[in-house]
């Protein structure tokens, strides 16, 4: 380990009660790393006896990384995973703030929840140390209400009463998430409220002076590259995104809503509503907001403020434009717990069944006051129709009948982000093959074909619109890179400016005290997604589920800024199976298994 | 009815032993022609309502064209038609031979057949009277045994044991069926046996003389122009097809077997047990073959040889190169009244299952012998496995595990014809909007694509292979006039002479007294193709249904006639829906059904 890992991890067995602690394997921290690998590694093969999700059997673990702690920028981000109650998958989401480094500091890399309560308990980790507490006074109190005296990670009433989609928050009103896959509903289920972390254990690095050169040498383009993030956040690209025609409107229908846009973007916000900033630890860039609501209908609102996903998803999918709304809708959301992504595709789908008679109570396009009110009773699981709507939009159409699937959106059962695959199209390939479900961060490529700017990875440039050439090996290539900065648990927006995969690899191996070059860094990528995917093999998915809603394949929207694109999925996706060199069940093989050390897994894949 | 229509059908309950005759609405006729039309406008309503498929509210019917019995060539097919076991959507399928024309100089033009008897009966119809008559004695015969000394049509022991891919068998050892979609399977169900029918009505000809003479013009050139279909058959056409790439291999997986096709194509039976032809009634071209195999292990074949759909299911999709055998195998599907082309689908997949290690104990890839045995099987459904098979692709599927969708080549659970959709790309597209599954013959595109020779379409070239543009317009145009085709009971080999479309407008205004022109005559086809779609929309079928599966999708064979390509599937089919001016959920909209004239049907799809 060369000192770069701290390496122990925390098993809690809530059952039982039983706590007992592990060194980190050296080879398994090699092969996986932290984060996303280290979880996959860790809880992969309970995951994929298939439990289920709400049963004691299915682990719930949160992982860190190893530059957790260092003065790497924007190292602190921390893993949740656990089998999702939403696509029945792998699931996993990954949050900032700072109880990432907090659990590093209290002494661990990870803490594996197996079992469940037999009452409501919270976890305390200091210094080594755990203990598990009662929460039964704490049940049912809103993450922004709860205040533990230190950073915590907690569920929120939508957890605890199981919405599939419920998120695990962190650091209050500032409403950091877990957001995707409903690991919240996992936590719910085994009666955990909370975790606390604190300590003052300090993170190995391997090689500190370097790591310090190393980071000194680009601290100054990183800050100056996110200028515009600090300023608007990352909704400040909302009105870009409408011209683009990258913006999601109207369950994906509508092609064009400038006068929208303008009014829900970051910039408007700045201009309004915006009472701070916030950054997570050990980041320079600090695109979080604050926002506060002092007078009209949503007075009192005061935290974190729309990000893009979801200014995007309870915004513009909903055709909601008043700003203030919007950010209450988020305040709901933080407070009960709920994936703002899911949320606004379970909202969008609500509105399309109100247009299309199924629901005719339900919330009209544009609504925020009653998109307010029922983003409560959904987190609340108060009545019959919002109780459905908290199972998402598949178990939705399967109970609104088949004709809803038609504007069902999601991918394996998780509602689409906020991207459009008709625009920058790899990103539709990025989605199809995901393996939590419709996600924009694992392949992270509408950055990428947009703008190249990775020439180590063979992107140096902007690849041409509407083309298939290329993207599927792209895809490829990136979702390596991606579950690097997902297992090493740097932030994505790092690539926004002049960060490139080569510095990724510095500030790892100057942590780490390795000395792996970028293609071995990322066949350590590729082995995390081939892990992932067998996984998922293993509960029974395949390449009949690398597949998008029919909307996205046919629908034109005639307006906007990509009026008639539509994604050549088929090329695409053929030409990633043969870059991932997977099976024709669109699966690693045992033989792409063993080559990438992964040889205990051999037998989870038809040969 | 300008004396065009005999004008009379037949209504025939099997539960009360109730017969009576209707007369033909005028309207109907003129709005539905006959056929496939005509079927849909008779028991769509009951289809729709979505009955058990071997219940006693399902109905069956038999409709003949009003050109059946005249002079024009090739009139004198007939459709039968009822919801699919097999789709659980619009069922139908038609057959050439003489039964058709034998209906209708009994005296009907359609012969509707509801409820269920309580012991085996057939049906006799002879000059304008019915009779039910017990049929005890002759159920488990065989069809090629069955003789009830006129035009019959009838159902082998597949039908009566309710196989799902069972068919209508007509013609004894010449072998003529309704193959596609089950129709079998529910006259089993109904425990009718058999339909014969006899009689001396002529049909009604509105202007025999112009009918004569638009016939006499191009009789020529039909028999000029077919003569290799009678040389050699349909199944001439596999070796060409093998170097195109466009025969399947393998369940979809090869792209080339040119020796392989070399054993089983059309010429090689001529040069081998070829001992006659066949022509359905009416037909200059005789495209219809007998075969006979004297000694091994295959004596005592003698009927009716494979077609082309025939010898590339039964063969080259299992890389079956015994021409022997595969006479065998067709004689066997005839006999006991299996679909051929559903029956390769199945011995493919459970060859795939073997070498996948599913089913170890199935049938290998190329093994004739083994196949014989398994169909004889299926047909009378012994043993477990076999049974199993007789439900088909998709409920084999189900029954196998989610790993086994990756093969099970359906499409709205119907087994795919042996065109592939990665050759002449606008067939995906026909096969995935058919209503009545996977069905080269409702779009007949493959043809036009490579072809082109319609000017009166707007297709006077061939299409660029690869392109989308075009095509699926294209889809939907033929669609209508295949329909037409369907409806007047006209055989679509006339197109691949010099018959166009114009010459279908001269012989049916010739002989119904309508002065209809091209447009008008495709506006029926278009409002028979919306009716058909109407149903299944109410069935709950919708865009979600229109999908290929994956393998057709993304699976590029690396060798052969086509090596790489795949089809533009989105963007073709995104056309085809423009082209149909259908709703956001792929379905007609309440406006166009009424500008259809299909107004009764608008409470049928959402608004």
């Amino acid at each position: 380990m060369s000192g770069g890992y701290m390496g122990r991890w925390l098993h809690v067995d809530l059952t039982t009660g039983a706590i007992r602690v592990h060194p980190l394997d050296e080879r398994d921290a090699q092969r996986f790393i932290g984060g996303s690998g280290l979880a996959a590694r860790l809880i992969g093969r309970e995951v994929a006896a298939g439990p289920d999700p709400f049963g004691p059997e299915n682990p719930l673990i949160f992982t860190t990384g190893p530059l957790a702690g260092t003065p790497a920028p924007t190292s602190n981000r921390f893993t949740a995973a656990a089998r999702s109650p939403l696509t029945l998958l792998w699931g996993e989401g990954d949050c900032g703030g700072r109880w990432g480094s907090a659990l590093k500091a209290a002494g661990f890399d990870a803490a594996l929840i197996s079992g469940q309560a037999a009452a409501p308990v919270y976890l305390h980790i200091e210094n080594g140390e755990a203990e598990l507490r009662d929460a039964s006074d704490l049940w049912g109190v809103d993450t922004y209400e709860l205040d533990l005296g230190a950073p915590t990670v907690c569920i929120g009433p939508a957890g605890e009463r199981l919405v599939r989609y419920a998120s695990i928050m962190h650091d209050g009103r500032a409403g950091r998430a877990v957001g995707r896959t409903g690991l919240g509903a996992v936590m719910g289920a085994k009666r955990l409220k909370a975790i606390v972390a604190k300590g003052s254990e300090r993170p190995g690095v391997a090689r500190p002076g370097v790591l310090r050169e190393v980071v000194r040498a680009i601290i100054g383009d990183i800050v100056e590259a996110m200028q515009g993030y600090r300023a608007n956040g990352t909704a400040g690209g909302v009105q870009n995104y409408e011209r683009l025609g990258n913006l999601p409107l109207k369950n994906w229908r509508q092609g064009s809503w400038p006068e929208g846009a303008a009014r829900i973007t970051g910039s408007r916000m700045s201009e309004t509503i915006l009472v701070g900033h916030y950054a997570c630890a050990g980041c320079p860039i600090g695109c979080g907001r604050e926002v506060a609501i002092e007078s009209g209908p949503h007075a009192g609102v005061r935290g974190g403020g729309p990000e893009y996903e979801t200014a995007a998803a309870l915004g513009s999918l909903c055709l909601i434009d008043d700003l203030e709304a919007l950010a209450h809708m988020n305040e709901v959301c933080n407070r009960l717990g709920l994936d703002t992504i899911s949320a606004g595709g379970v909202l969008a789908m609500a509105m399309e069944a109100r247009e299309r008679g199924i629901w005719p109570e339900g919330p009209a396009w544009g609504d925020g006051e009653a998109a307010v009110r029922l983003l409560e009773q959904i987190g609340r699981r108060e009545g019959e129709m919002p109780t459905l709507l908290g199972e998402g939009v598949r178990r939705m159409a399967e109970a609104w009948g088949v004709l809803a699937r038609e504007f069902a959106i999601h991918i394996k059962g998780l509602e689409l982000p906020m991207h459009d695959p008709r625009v920058y199209v790899s990103q539709a390939i990025g989605y199809a093959t995901s393996t939590r479900g419709a996600c924009h961060l694992q392949a992270f490529c509408h950055f990428y074909e947009r703008l190249g700017r990775a020439p180590a990875l063979g992107i140096p440039e902007p690849l041409p619109r509407e083309a298939a050439e290329g993207k599927g090996r792209m895809v490829a290539i990136l979702q390596n890179l991606m579950a690097l900065f997902d297992s090493l648990k740097l932030c994505k927006f790092l690539l926004l400016g002049s960060f490139q995969p080569e510095h990724l690899v510095e500030w790892a191996n100057a942590v780490t005290g390795w000395d792996c070059d970028l293609a071995e860094w990322l066949r350590t990528g590729e082995r995390i997604c081939n892990l992932r995917r067998a996984i998922n093999a293993r509960l029974g998915a395949s390449r009949a589920d690398d597949i998008l809603p029919m909307r996205l394949l046919v629908h034109r929207r005639g307006e906007g800024g990509a009026p008639d694109n539509l994604a050549p999925f088929g090329q695409m996706l053929a030409d990633y199976y043969a870059a991932r060199r997977w099976s024709e069940f669109g699966l690693p093989t045992p033989e792409l298994l063993r080559e990438l050390d992964l040889g205990e897994y051999a037998d989870w894949v038809p040969a």
